[in-house]
């Protein structure tokens, strides 16, 4: 998605160690009128395929959610990294391994809102190894629900989280894939 | 707001220790339509107020926040709850006891998404004794801010903390104000 890929190009920050700083419009400010296009891309995307729900896990991943389940007309639901008080016993879980905090956490969520009828569009703003995603499709696979498709904002193609999901037959679509970064700050996108 | 009046009626769950389950639309799964409503509910109270930013804290908050933003055209930022490698030096910092999770965390928010020329609107789902809120206000402080209204979805109104903020002379708007629950699961708003 050229819009994307630009404005990552504009303000994306290129650091050390494969990390892309974004945070200037996708994860801790938010261009609200960025993440409505990127919502309506993933709608034309995914419209045709009998979508009821859309997953994600928090936080960012909620902005993105939010602003194409308008276009889908469908709940929202994400899963949480931490254990609350306030949830019930009866949730589903998976363990999950981040590279950007350094270790492991727990992802859960409530067994009622996800089981068979469910079809699900799942969505998060990145994709690397894909450790994150692993554990939601963990969670759908417990539910006995079926995913419509994954859809990223921004793919590292330089790791294989993308590419073994679509091998293993899923319907991946990520707006922009990264397939080059240099610690010198340049980057090539992957033609889509 | 008489619709999430209902909504809370019809969809809440009272559990003992005066906690109110929402997690159907507002905190766990998420209904965007109604949202959206709160959202333009929110834009009416203050479009006339100057807001050139919206400020929320992760997770729940991030979809009400969005939501809002669209009207106000306007970016959000939002203060995370843990500590990321990826995040620079360069934060402001404030520390919070949670009740729901028992126990004191930092908030973060990068210096370079908040400072002395905003004017912002705070938005978050619920406001109880008013510890979050705390840490927002602190950060805005600390950043040289504006605050130019709170903004809530649901207020406990038998704690203190909205009432606290509004004494200290914030425009506090809650859509829907819980003045009274008891354990066998009745309600009682304030009216507005």
């Amino acid at each position: 998605m050229e819009l994307l890929e630009q404005r990552i190009l504009s303000e994306g920050q290129v650091r050390p160690g494969n990390v892309l700083k974004v945070d200037c419009f996708l994860n801790h400010q938010l261009d609200v009128d960025l993440l409505d296009k990127l919502g309506q891309e993933f709608y034309r995307l995914y419209k045709g395929d009998g979508i009821n729900k859309i997953l994600t896990i928090e936080a960012s991943g909620i902005a993105i959610a939010c602003m194409t389940a308008r276009y889908f007309n469908v709940p929202v639901v994400f899963a949480k990294k931490a254990k609350s008080k306030n949830i019930d016993g009866e949730v589903f879980t998976s363990t999950v391994h981040s590279f950007t905090y350094g270790k492991d956490y727990d992802i859960t969520l409530s067994k009622k809102f996800l089981g068979p009828q469910d079809k699900v569009l799942i969505l998060d703003d990145f994709l690397a190894v894909g450790k994150a995603m692993h554990g939601l499709l963990d969670v759908c696979a417990q539910a006995g629900a079926q995913v419509g498709g994954i859809g990223i904002a921004i793919e590292k193609g330089f790791q294989q989280g993308g590419d073994t999901l679509r091998a293993q037959g899923y319907k991946v679509s990520s707006l922009a894939i990264v397939d080059e970064m240099t610690d010198d700050g340049r980057l090539r996108f992957r033609p889509q």
